[in-house]
Order: C-alpha cells, then sequence, then structure tokens
C-alpha cells in the first residue's frame, strides 16, 4: 500500500513493521483486545510523528498512539489502523535538580524516570504495578493515578507542560516549565487524561519531589473499614499529612494471591478481614536520623500510634518493616494486582471512585448485589483506600455478555447512587464508553463531543475510543 | 428594550439595573476600564442564570459574568452588555469536615469561604489582599494564584467539581467530590481559568485543608536573590515542605509604602535592599505544642534556622512575629500591593512568572532595559517568589500610549527568553490580549480559538476576551 511507503520514507524502513513483527501491537496485555493494525511504525522524533499523522491524515487512515501498551481498558486497539509507538522517544532529555523537574520524551518507561530522578536524590512519584512496562506518554493520555495520589495527585498533578502532535500535523508547544502561567485556556489539562483523542504527546516537563530521608512502611489489620479511615486520619494528624500510601487488601484479595503464588505469604500468623498497607515518607531530616540502635523516628511514630489504636481495639495487629527487604514484599503484594486480576480469566473490572467515607457502603452493597445475582460469583477487592478509589473484579459463573454487562451495571448503579465515578483512574478506551453513555453527565458527553469535532474533524486521532457514538 | 423586559421577568424588577444603579458594572476598581452595560442582572439561582443565558443569545446580545469585580485585566468589561452579577448567589451550601470541602455558590466571597472553613478548624488556603471583595465564581474564573500556592496550588488545584451553564443555556454538572476521576476529558480544568468566555461557573466543591496549629512568620533581609533561594531551599528541607508563603518586598516597594501610608513602618530598623515575608504553617502536633514558657516549636525552628543563616552571612537581619497581631502587620504590608500599583496612577502591570533560579536575573535585564528607555521612570516590584511569580509595576515618565506598549513589550521579551510567561496570576481579560497574540504559541491560540467557537458559536459568551483577534 502506498502509505506504508510512505511511513517508510518517513520513518525508515527498519521502524515500519506489518504481520508478526507488529504482533505486539495486535493485543492488548489483559487479552481483551484483540485486532491486527494495517502496521506499527516507530517515529524517531517529534518532526516524525507530526509527518506521520499528516501522511495518515492525507491516506484517511486513523492513527492510534502506543506508548508501553499496558492499559486495561483498550485505548490502544487499533486494528486496520496505523499503531504509533512512541518507544524510540524514549531519552531523559534532562533533569533539574535545582528547578525539581525533568524534561522527558513520551517513549520514557515509568521506572527509567524513577531511577534517573533517584540519582539526584529525588523522587518521581507515580508509581503503580505496570511501571516497569508503562510510559509517559500511556501516563499521561490516560492521567494515571496508583498509589501515591493521596501524597502527591495523579499524573496531572505532576506536569506542568507538555508538547503534541495535532490532528493537523502542527506541533503545539505548551513546553512550561512554571508554577503559575495563566495564559489562555487550559489546554495541557485538556489533552492529558484525552487518550490520544485529541492529539499525541510526544514529551513533557513532569515534576520531582525531595527524596522521602526514610519511609515507614507497615500492614495492619483493622476490625473494619470504619476503623481503617481512623487510622488514616490519626497517621496524617500524627505526622503532618506525610502518608504515601493507604492501600486496602480484603481476605478476598490475599486468598487471590495465595492461590495464584505458592510462595506467597498471609500478611499475619492468622487471616484478617481487613488488611491495610500503609506508607509514610518523612521529609524532615530529624524523622530520618537512624539512632545509633538502629531505630528511626518515623518507623518508632508509626509503631507507638500503631500500639495506641492496638490497645484501643481499633487495630487487630501491625508489622512494621524493619528493612528495604521487608518494605519491598510488603509492596509486592500490593502490585501483583493486576497480574491477579488477568490470571482469573475473562471478568468485570471495575475502577471506581466514591467520596472517602461512602467506602464501606460501596462495598457491601456491591457484595450483596452480585450475590443476589449470581450467589457463586467471585470477586476480589484491592483498593487506593485513601482516596476513595476501588477495583473490584467479578467473574461471575455465567459467561454470557450480558452477564458481564448486568454487573458492571449493578455496580454502576450504586456508584452513581453515592455520586462516585465508574473511571476512577483506568480511563475509558473501549471498555467504559457504555459506561460513559450511560453515566456521565448528557451535557458534558455532548461538549466533549464538540471539542473532539472541532480539533479533529477528520477524526483521524485514536476514533471510536473515549466518546461514546 | 425587549430583553430588560424578558430580564424582569426571569429575575424580578429589583435584580435589573440600569443607568447609575449599574455603575458599579461599568468601572473597575484600577479605574483602566470604564464603559456602560446595558444593565446588570443579579439571577438568584443556577436556572436564572441559565434563563438570562438564553434571553440574551435569542436577542443576541452578549453576556459578561462579574463576581466580585476585582480583576485588574479588565475581564468584566461590558459596555452595552448584559453584565451578569452573580452576587446574589452567595450560599455556603455545605461544609463536610470529615471529607475536608466545601459546596459554594460562585457569589461567595473569598474570605466568607476562609470563616466558614475556620468554624470547623479547617483552611481554604487561597489568599490574596482582596479576599473581602473577590467572589468564588472570578476566583475560578481567572485561576487565581496568590500567596499560599506555593503549598497548596493555585485555585484549580483546590477545586474538586463545578457547574457551568453553557452558552446554550445548558447546564453541565460536573459537581464531583472525588480525588480520582478520569470519565473523559477534564472539562472542569478548561472552564476553570477561561474567564466566562466558555460559560458561566455558578457553583463549585472547593478543597478544605486541616488549619495549621501554629505559624511561624517573619521579616528577612538577605544579601541577594541567591541568598533569598538558599533561605526557602534551608526552610523547606528543615520542616518537610512546610513553607507557606515567601513573598519579596524590595527596597521600592518599601519605598511605595512609606510614600503611600504615613503610618507604614519599614520591615527593619534600617532599611535593605531584599526583604522577605516567609511563613510557615506547622500541621504535626509536636511542632505547635506551645511550651510553659511560651515558646511554640515551629517559631523556635524558624529562629534557630535564620540565626544560623545570620551567622554565616546568607541572612542580614530577620524578626520572627511574637504575636498574632504581628503576624497580622507582616501580612498587611504584603496585602497593600495592589492598593499601592493603583495609587500611583496609570502604570504598566506587569505578572510575569519564570523559572525559580532565573529572577534575579530577571529583574536585573528588566531594570537596565526599562531605565534605558526611559532613566527616570518609577518602577515596584513585589514578588510570590517562592513559584517565580513577579508583579513589575512600571511608571514611565512619558505617558503615551506607546511608551507603555515598549515597556510591556521590554519585560515580555525578557520573558520570553528565559521560558517564562507573560500572565502568571491575573489571566488576560482584555489587557493581555495583545501579549497572547505576540507571545503564546500560535498553534496553541489556533486551538483555543476552535474550542472557543464550538462551545460559543453565535460569540455570546463574554466575548472580546483571552484570545486575540
Amino acid at each position: 500500500m502506498d502509505i506504508i511507503e510512505d511511513l517508510r520514507c518517513i520513518v525508515g524502513d527498519a521502524h515500519v513493521l506489518t504481520g508478526k513483527d507488529a504482533a505486539f501491537f495486535g493485543r492488548d496485555w489483559t487479552g481483551a483486545y484483540e485486532g491486527t493494525p494495517l502496521c506499527a511504525v516507530r517515529p524517531g522524533s517529534t518532526d516524525e510523528v507530526a509527518e506521520v499523522v499528516k501522511a495518515a491524515a492525507a491516506a484517511g487512515i486513523a492513527v492510534v498512539p502506543v506508548a508501553g501498551n499496558t492499559g486495561l481498558m483498550g485505548g490502544t486497539h487499533a486494528p486496520g489502523r496505523i499503531a504509533l509507538s512512541l518507544e524510540r522517544m524514549n531519552r531523559v532529555r534532562e533533569i533539574r535538580p535545582q528547578a525539581r523537574l525533568a524534561v522527558v520524551e513520551a517513549g520514557v518507561v515509568l521506572s527509567q524516570l524513577h531511577d534517573a530522578a533517584d540519582q539526584h536524590g529525588l523522587v518521581f512519584p507515580l508509581t503503580f504495578g505496570a511501571r516497569g512496562s508503562a510510559r509517559i506518554g500511556g501516563v499521561l493520555g490516560t492521567n494515571a493515578g496508583g498509589s501515591n495520589v493521596l501524597r502527591y495527585g495523579n499524573t496531572r498533578s505532576l506536569c506542568l507542560g507538555i508538547e503534541v502532535v495535532l490532528p493537523s500535523g502542527e506541533v503545539m508547544d505548551l513546553m512550561t516549565e512554571l508554577m503559575k502561567d495563566n495564559s489562555g485556556y487550559d489546554l495541557r489539562d485538556l489533552f492529558i487524561g484525552a487518550e490520544g483523542t485529541l492529539g499525541i504527546v510526544t514529551a513533557a516537563v513532569m515534576r520531582l519531589y525531595a527524596k522521602p530521608a526514610a519511609y515507614a512502611t507497615a500492614m495492619v489489620a483493622v476490625p473494619d473499614l470504619g476503623d481503617a479511615l481512623d487510622l488514616l486520619n490519626t497517621l496524617q494528624t500524627a505526622t503532618g499529612g506525610a502518608v504515601e500510601a493507604f492501600e486496602y487488601m480484603p481476605r478476598n484479595y490475599i486468598d487471590a494471591h495465595l492461590a495464584h503464588d505458592p510462595a506467597a505469604k498471609t500478611p499475619f500468623a492468622r487471616q484478617y478481614d481487613h488488611n491495610i498497607m500503609v506508607e509514610i515518607g518523612a521529609t524532615a531530616p530529624r524523622d530520618a536520623e537512624v539512632a545509633e540502635d538502629g531505630t528511626v523516628p518515623v518507623q518508632a511514630q508509626l509503631e507507638q500510634a500503631l500500639a495506641h489504636m492496638i490497645e484501643d481495639g481499633r487495630v487487630l495487629d501491625a508489622h512494621v518493616a524493619r528493612s528495604e527487604a521487608e518494605r519491598r514484599a510488603i509492596w509486592a503484594r500490593r502490585e501483583i494486582a493486576g497480574e491477579l486480576t488477568v490470571a482469573g480469566g475473562h471478568s468485570v473490572i471495575t475502577d471506581v471512585s466514591v467520596p472517602l467515607d461512602r467506602v464501606a457502603e460501596f462495598l457491601d452493597r456491591a457484595e450483596r448485589a452480585i450475590a443476589a445475582r449470581d450467589p457463586d460469583a467471585r470477586s476480589m477487592v484491592v483498593s487506593h483506600l485513601g482516596d476513595g478509589n476501588i477495583h473490584l473484579t467479578i467473574w461471575p459463573t455465567d459467561h454470557s455478555e450480558a452477564q458481564y454487562d448486568a454487573m458492571m451495571e449493578i455496580v454502576e448503579e450504586i456508584v452513581l447512587d453515592l455520586r462516585g465515578s465508574f473511571s476512577a483512574e483506568h480511563g475509558i478506551g473501549l471498555g467504559k464508553r457504555g459506561s460513559m453513555a450511560r453515566r456521565k453527565d448528557a451535557v458534558a458527553v455532548a461538549v466533549m463531543k464538540q471539542i473532539k469535532a472541532a480539533l479533529d474533524p477528520q477524526g483521524i486521532m485514536n476514533p471510536g475510543k473515549v466518546l461514546p457514538d
């Protein structure tokens, strides 16, 4: 085809992949979305991205930007389309420690940015299980969340500037490094989270933070979720808001882990219903100075607070990590969530958020409603409890599409009733378009469509994603 | 006129003002923008706002939303138009202390929200001189900044949800209370900062924070701006990032204050060139417990840090407030900035930001360039130094428009060279449209215009603002 030749001219023969060579782009990692792209193209620069987009527009063939391809909602599904891979644009262009920022290309892997910041004693705080494969372009495209949103915000809060190739092939330069910039409409935040439907983010300025001088990380068992909120508020007050992660893993999650991995261990000698992983990051030096006996103030503080709550009966059991290896083991249990979800086979994957004080009510109502519909359905919960974000995965016994849809609707009804969101951090992609149509304010959806039509009149940019028909 | 009658039917006779009754809406507080509106209308509810917009659209008359009318850029200029005042929609609908949020109408005065939060031991951290008059609608419309952006971010960071009346008169419900919500394009942040050109924000969900249990507030004199950055970094490290305000007032600012107010005092017995106001907010209880001798740990910490820096020669003089009255006096000196700007007569008001480590270079280059053009021009600087935001006001000796324009261009050229922004926190309104045309990425401006045309095809919503022709 002519377009293939055009693309080869732009990026070089070696970087236009077809057939088996493009297999990576024909399937998402959950296995839920399959479809062979016309080809995959790997531009090496912003100019090449722009040329590819222009050639595709001229040929009337849609472009689907692909970064790490670790999404859960099918946002990179590209059957018969051009999969535009950002993998070669993988340079950390600059780390400016004094200004606490990194200038990166969109193909930089998340863990690569973690390492680059670490070399300067800084952190890029965004983190989640797929950090070894996910790339900045996808992180920005989906406004990714993860486990440290509680303290640092989501991707949008961590980004100062972006560069975007528009559907017209023009390059928009919003690469500001400023904390304050009110020069017109906030286009940056519009393109972040648009999942490549308005343009392709090719580079970004990301914020870095002082690396906590010490962490205190613990597993804690509580009687119920009300006590968990108590625990969070107590620790936030005691530390002046230094809680970095507050993750909920109920018994069904621990069971799924044990079933999946023969080497997996329970958090405590006996099993509890409600387990919390908490991490506190101490930035003030006096909280991190290791004493001669090896104690660290922030860890001692956490132990003391937990001991008080055990006396009160608000905490049943607790274990504070005493080494980096112990800390890593606690995190590993949490970060295997994605794998556990996929390993269980085709499921209803939900990614909802509700106000913090309604999480218990949500879980209780959802459990009862699922059981009423399908008494033998299996479900698993893992939650960024600190920001009300719950991942409830359901495996119905009846594998009909109708049953999957019904389960999704059951969950959404409860979420809507609690004024929550049906999409907290995974985005919409293909998988949640039905939910967008059913649950999102119709006026807002109409405005989104007006914006899409205005910026991409030809519908060339990742069409069919995010917005319902 | 028919439209006046229509409006009276919608909001009641008492709430459609014309002639002298509408004088407030014919002039901004700086006096730079004058123009009599067709009328001012004061709807009492979101439904009434929607009806007013529909009536205006039917009559083909533009609507200019007005909140506190304290802006500096002429964003509420409404000659021959309908000034839509939000002043009657002034209810704090709800404070939810556990969830740390407030649900407010757009006419709520900023200080009213401060008071409402305070009653629950919480703070709404956004603050600036006009807080007794500015209203939430304007704060959101301009994405207002102020003195606490360093710690809490600007208005956008403090807002969870909004309700908007669109140019069509439809009401868009984005009143989410969630920390994580990725359900489609980020319309909230698009409407925030759009200065009423895309729609009228009628209500919002704003974030509240734990009130610092104690403040340490000081005036500090430093040898130069490099030492000021040193001071900021030293204090951020020592406190784990608890610096709430870091404001720069050079000698020309102190002089302007002395000239304006006979009761004004210099910060120190002798005058220094470089004065900093710093405030630290202690949220961890142990930093705020008042000892028997009256000392407060956070204040003692600050004094100790400053004493060290005086020994090193990095600080010349310092005074830590010992009472709330002393703290208030330090703040009052900073908050009179707007008054000093207006009192000096017609001036070139700039509101620029540059990367933190380029502020000294900016000021040095600007001073020389201004003197080269007009050796007797007077200028005054005040700066939210902690986020690189500088307000440089210039009073040229030659009062021609050409001279004002030339001064603005001189400043903008330097800002652009340092990769800064010509508009940090005041917005664009009418006053900075020329700068938008000259300095903003042309591709970005084109995208903004596409969005404006798509959402407001009739051009009914605050036309002629923000976007250049």
